[in-house]
């Protein structure tokens, strides 16, 4: 599933330069892992993005989220606003497999911690989800806890993307969708070379309204193509983004909202079914779980110094959602027509 | 589990008339059931409240929440702030079980909408949660889908409260919590007499601080005992307020946080473990799933005549939580020590 | 100040007709009106939008906003997020003048109405701001009560756009910036056609990262003007959106957040110094200050419909940017190298 | 206005110690000034907090607000919660005077740095208000720029209680209201002592509902005094927060909320009409407002340590209330109705 080398590459956005797998990888110590289910009806997955190399209910990663449009089932967001901090891998799946993925994570940190909910206090479940049902039987509810730990130990610097995990069944703007990465670096006075990372499960937008880097897919391709998709959106994308950039959560919020902007530069407008959520998380330190532990004591950026790190994010963002589209591979939809790669269709534009 | 008549009242809060049932289900066609789990060191449950007789997916119910302290595992709370309306039941659990009551609530609506997820928008469920973990063994995950429909099954206008439903292994300020209910009524000028109902889990709050109608508890009971709470506060509570009032999401947002001025006044300073959510919903009109259907045309009350509102808001919740406590039965902990009911403790104070 | 009609326009955003002035007054009964100073180092003013033509403080203005950026200094968006509604004309200026025009639009409620802050309750102003210092001298605070009210009273349905009101010091993308209008309408199922508004103060960017309806800035002038700008952005934009359609607030927070859609595209990040806010009213109703008047009892629109006007929102937004751009003309900065307008560095491309 | 030693005292608050002065300027180098206008008709004030003896512009300090219920017309908070910092000294007036405030604290800041809004960013102004029309012609907007100048000279660590500064005008309950202050001491394992402070300008309440120390004002006086007031409220209630302990603005909103928990015993539902605003601020480090010079690296206090603060918050927000009340001085209001001080009401049961 790993992209061909001779595949076509979407273009380069902005000029800021990547880290060496334009991944999110690239931070820190991040390793993404996917299990994908094909399996006739059943076309979907598990994507898990691991912070760290360690247990993240032990130690706590800063992390903030903005919901650009609430229309999403996701869990966990509720403590992550209170606390600044997620406790669990970041799971991605289908919206009907948000329960078993939430479970799954639950029973693995009890295991790992046997105090979990009695002395010491219960575990934030995160999970985030993009409806996979034009392609996918969503009503299957097919992804059981087993999915996400296979997900979880295939984790790797490696990022496979495309139809792959959660993005097995994802659609974004009548093309093929899914799993997309990259990543920018910036020099930040004071603070060196700092590396911001993206991952999305793009599932969204209309064709009619598509831009790459900044150009209307409606230039470059029939119009009745643009035309043919009449549905409204009911899509969604959830953005990751991570950075080792010294951040507390009120930055990484602002960070996460900056996702926003390379969404919107790609054409979507936040549809109103259309689940945008974006969450950005540091590598920079831990926070403890056990309150006797020592805090970190590092500085954090001076907010003067976030611009380079904005620009990061929405050319990172925007990026990885070109990725996720030139990366994927054709799948029938339950309909019967057929989800083309972009790839596809414009062959003989690879690269624009 | 009904208390029994002859058992002792806790006293009366403020000076609102109630209505006929001092109860949630005195607003609208609100309904209520529990599903109660005995079973050994298991010892825990589902409370579901129904918003109206139909299907709330369908007919969708306006609604808004308040997060005092996002201490807290619950699911679906991004979308009701996103669109302002819930569309399943409200489900009340354990904090380890939310994921298998969402999967029921998806289940179900699955069943009933064929097309939910498909042609139709994924459903939203929507599970609030506290740890039981002081009695239960929350890290069997004992409960259920069945249970979900069981206790759906049995809802009616009886609200039986203490230590039923999800209310079963709950502890507020040391003693015996769990599920409470209140009602009152207010005359608004030009809307007539209008209803809030209040029902509450409760599981929260160190003893020393404890106001029983704003008398501190510590002064009308053994000092050694008010000491005897040693652990840091890892409780919540979750406070749902029904009114028949015809208010939009912006309004119920408004009521929703009230809630927490009755929480206060128990003697909560909101502890930074205690997930404490406040969620508003109103009876007065649905709102359609299906776009193509007429929406509700009612004028909303005027902000200027919430006050009345507002005031029995705080207090229905604050007599809700001395309801949780007052019919509540004592059980063992984990620990081996008794979880009393506060009526054991103050007998010859019934009613203060 | 009036753009000469042989003027070069910009591009044209989107496939959306607009309404017959492609302005912001193209809905309901909305007017414009500016005051400009021009009087040496003092380059600097006023805009006013009024939302209806009566008393605002008496029949209230439904609206919500969204802050895309908080580095800002404006007032009043603190009672409209709570109560969902504007009670002044909506005046811009620049970051050191909000007193001023605050303290006038006070005073004018007052000899309105003489109970309000009595027997009524206070007046909230409602004033917006970008800096405009590298042009005016904004230490002078040289704009008073009066300035506002000269802007009021020459509101009509003709705006004037560019170095106009609190546009004339503005400087946007390292071009002259300032006031920008645009309408777009859409044709919505069961509601007919609507018409979005949108008026922007710009005052933003960096050049290297400016598109023109996608198409980087950079590909089209010379690469050393694109990197004349050293300085970090401390900018803003306010971009206020009108819409004839019924919503209510929740529903008008989801518009404004939309012209941060139309933003990004033009290449923000919403950066760090950047006061970047939206606000969103609707003239379809109006609420009553006095509670004893009755409520408007209309339809909202389903939020199922709402897409077709987020996507007029955000070309809206884009187009007034470009019309900001485009009628502006040029300024000596306070450093005095030149703001040239956009149409003076690309003449031979008007129109792109 | 100092009140004399034999003056009743209310009620204490909780168990936990006070500082030396029970006042806000227990915390750091806070310090407190007033300026009070006694001219007939006029009867207001300003009060100003310094969070500490230098200029915050350059060392900004970090704060958050929570808004419990946003009838209100402060400038300022938009910054303040983008950004987590502060940058005036914190103003308190009435409601038609936050224009002359926020002028005088820009003026000051350019005084004080001539490059603020030219090579320097633009300055915050912060100023929160009360509604004092009660008693003060608030409509002849009497307060100008030169008393917050004088108030803020006057500042100290000796605090000036009731009807003085802002406090003036101001009606509590139907009582004479206006500043009052408090401090309380919690041991922090791993942090020591740490000390909160509540500075209250209190304005709000139906007397019907007041609480003092949680028993009900109604069964303490006179039922018909009780009745009196047939008025909606229309008051507000600003709690400023000061602590020392090291804690980032997502935590110090965290403590900004728990005012609203001491609020609320004494009563409050956070009115309609009442703006009810919280903020919070650390003097344990200062960001400065210059990029280029170094951030802080101390280390946080663990969220897990927060309950303790928490309850200090409540506490002092409660007993600052308290304070408001028993060191007012009686005034008539313009009603030509005495607004009593509450220690007339209950003079022999000073202390309860």
């Amino acid at each position: 599933m790993t992209p061909s080398p001779s595949r076509a590459s979407p273009p380069r956005i902005g000029s800021l330069p990547s880290g060496p797998r334009d991944a999110i990888t690239d931070v820190g110590a991040v390793t993404v892992g996917h299990e994908t289910l094909d399996e006739g009806p059943v076309q979907t997955g598990v994507t898990v993005i691991r912070p760290h190399a360690g247990d993240p209910y032990r130690d706590r990663v800063p992390a903030a989220a903005t919901v650009l449009n609430g229309f999403g089932k996701s869990i966990g967001l509720v403590q992550v606003e209170e606390l600044g901090a997620l406790e669990t891998p970041i799971a991605l799946t289908n919206t009907y497999s948000v329960s078993a993925i939430s479970a799954a994570q639950i029973r693995d940190c009890i295991t790992a911690n046997r105090e979990s909910g009695r002395s010491l206090p219960t575990v934030n479940p995160l999970v985030f989800e993009c409806n996979d049902g034009q392609i996918n039987d969503i009503q299957a509810m097919a992804i059981g806890e087993s999915h996400y730990r296979a997900a979880l130990g295939r984790a790797s610097a490696e990022v496979a993307e495309g139809s792959v995990g959660a993005g097995r069944g994802m659609v974004c703007f009548g093309f093929k969708g899914g799993i997309g990465t990259a990543s920018r670096r910036v020099d930040v006075p004071g603070a060196g070379i700092l590396t911001v990372g993206a991952l999305v499960l793009s599932n969204y937008g209309r064709r009619a309204q598509m831009r790459i880097d900044g150009a209307p897919l409606a230039a470059l391709i029939d119009a009745r193509e643009a035309e043919s998709e009449k549905q409204p959106e009911k899509g969604s994308i959830i953005l990751v983004i991570a950075t080792d950039a010294p951040l507390d959560a009120r930055q990484l919020r602002r960070l996460s909202l900056r996702a926003g902007a390379g969404l919107a530069r790609t054409g979507s407008v936040f549809g109103h079914g259309s689940g945008d959520i974006a969450l950005a998380f540091s590598t920079a330190y831990t926070l403890p779980q056990d309150p006797a532990q020592p805090m970190p004591s590092l500085a954090m950026l001076h907010d003067g110094r976030l611009d380079p790190l904005f620009l990061a994010v929405a050319d990172a963002a925007e990026q990885a959602i070109l990725h996720s589209l030139w990366r994927a591979t054709a799948l029938p939809g339950r309909d019967g027509r057929m989800r083309h790669a972009i790839t596809d269709t414009l062959p003989d534009r690879a690269g624009l």
